[in-house]
């Protein structure tokens, strides 16, 4: 089918607009791809969140197959909604690309987020295709508040800490990507962020979430907004983190990347009472997903607001400058 | 105040918190920058559009300040819900910038861009911010629809086309500044692109309009959109196209500009009757906006979508590859 160039942006829309269409999530789209602007149904109450991806900037081309990357680009703007609680609905993608990229490729990207997206009800309703001199996606999903929204600032003394899934596996795969390596479990974790968005929902529905933050930029520095939000610390023992087995047998500090690594995209938050952690249990039993009570908030400290089990402050994390 | 590099991040997203947070369109804004994901209120029917523009791709360095490029950013995103008759409401931006891009202009950046936003009821409610190798910003813009929203598909023959304002100013402003000029009014409508949602939504509320569009990437082409959606063809009198007496003054083609330029974001419609003409007239008298009848529709002609007063086939305009 050839480069961008070559089909031009017109038919480029206009293949993407069949692909749209045909989606089982496409339900309360009035009109999509196509017009001026995308008009769809939305409830009282809507989330907006948006994330960029750029070639050479957040990951590099021979990394990722392009419908894997549509995928990541997905899993990485919902875990925002997931991480308040909502229910993703509608996205819209912004798509640089140099005009020699292959409509294939762009093609099988769009392909990739749209199959996963739909598997949670969410559908592609516009965007915007623009010539650009590397490949760079931004991504914003609008969804459904619900009733109740699971915020950074609900974290209080004496509740318990929770993470889902594992920790430090992607950031470890990312090393390994930018070692040469390209398969095992470790890379998976990085290609194929988990998606939390249907235990999310579930967990802030039996109204036992205080606060919630999906684990992107390192566990230190993600409950540090927690704890920033809430005017509290947060103590954490370090030997309670989930750790797979694949991160412990890499050969490197696996604390490490628990501790400090991005891209995980699990849910961090912190529960009520005991009863509110039978109930989350529950729902994470449900859901097969792990859960892992790895600490406790705590008095505002003052400085440090993470600290491991010997007080010793735990900070560093994914910088975007 | 430095570089964004020297900043931080988490410092930068606290300033535009400041600067979001007093800005008066702030209402519906339950929870704006800072957590997950913003949460705000919404009707029933939303509207949702983005747009794109990088530095060397879109626009140079020295064409714009910081400021003006914020509006120029705004105006240009939120011409997509204009063009639906639709009213903003919230904006979502993910900024991509060098390190070394001086915090003031960033700082700048966002304040020409909120405040311009504001004017219509439009608040920046959240983002992201990420390291890029020059400067690249994307804007999505979440609307209320209305009752009624303005589509391309509307247009039927024997209705007559009309546009606001004038055409090719700023086609012609961008040359001059490639040219080295900096000053004058094509270059500032380039820099200023007109704001039509008042109108826009204005002229939907008559029940006068039968399809509409902006005018981004020229006459032609846009026209051309309508038509195709419609299933119609236009014929356009190029006598009658509106263009300024700066455009006429520049010593080039303007209706070359006015045909093909683009960058205009004028509204092009049609209108269902005679009476809606007078309505639509009365509407632009009562916001002093220019109003033009430049053309009819007329049954599909086959491949020529767009002609002339002598039929001859108007096409070219601004492709993104």
């Amino acid at each position: 089918m050839g480069t961008l160039a070559e089909l031009g942006e017109l038919a480029f829309v206009s293949a993407i607009r069949r692909l749209t269409d045909k989606s089982p999530a496409h339900r309360g789209v009035r009109l999509g791809v196509g017009d001026d602007a995308a008009l769809v149904k939305t409830g009282a109450a809507t989330l907006l969140t948006t994330d960029t991806m750029t070639e050479g900037v957040h990951f590099r081309s021979h990394w990722l197959t392009p419908r894997a990357l549509g995928l990541r680009l997905f899993r990485v703007a919902v875990s925002d909604i997931a991480a308040m609680g909502g229910t993703p609905r509608y996205l819209i993608l912004s798509l640089e690309a140099p005009g020699d990229y292959p409509v294939d490729d762009a093609h099988e990207l769009v392909s990739g987020l749209v199959a996963d997206a739909a598997d949670v009800g969410a559908a592609l309703v516009g965007g915007n295709v623009s010539h650009g001199d590397r490949l760079s996606l931004t991504l914003t999903v609008v969804g459904d508040a619900g009733r109740h929204s699971a915020k950074r600032s609900g974290a209080r003394p004496g509740q318990a800490v929770f993470v889902t899934g594992t920790l430090g596996d992607a950031s470890a795969g990312v090393q390994q990507l930018e070692h040469g390596k390209s398969r095992g479990k470790l890379v998976d974790a990085y290609r194929k962020p988990p998606l939390r968005v249907d235990v999310a929902k579930a967990l802030v529905k039996t109204g036992s979430v205080a606060a919630m933050i999906d684990v992107s930029d390192g566990l230190a520095q993600d409950l540090g907004h927690v704890c920033r939000a809430s005017g509290v610390s947060a103590r954490i023992d370090t030997g309670l983190l989930p750790v797979s087995r694949a991160l412990q047998a890499a050969g490197e500090d696996p604390l490490d990347h628990a501790v400090t690594g991005g891209d995980n995209y699990e849910l961090l938050f912190t529960l009520r009472s005991k009863k509110a952690e039978e109930a989350a249990a529950r729902v994470c039993r449900r859901f097969e997903c792990p859960l892992t009570k790895i600490g406790v908030i705590e008095k505002n400290h003052g400085h440090a607001l993470v600290v491991d089990q010997s007080g010793r402050e735990l900070h560093g994390g994914y910088s975007h400058f």
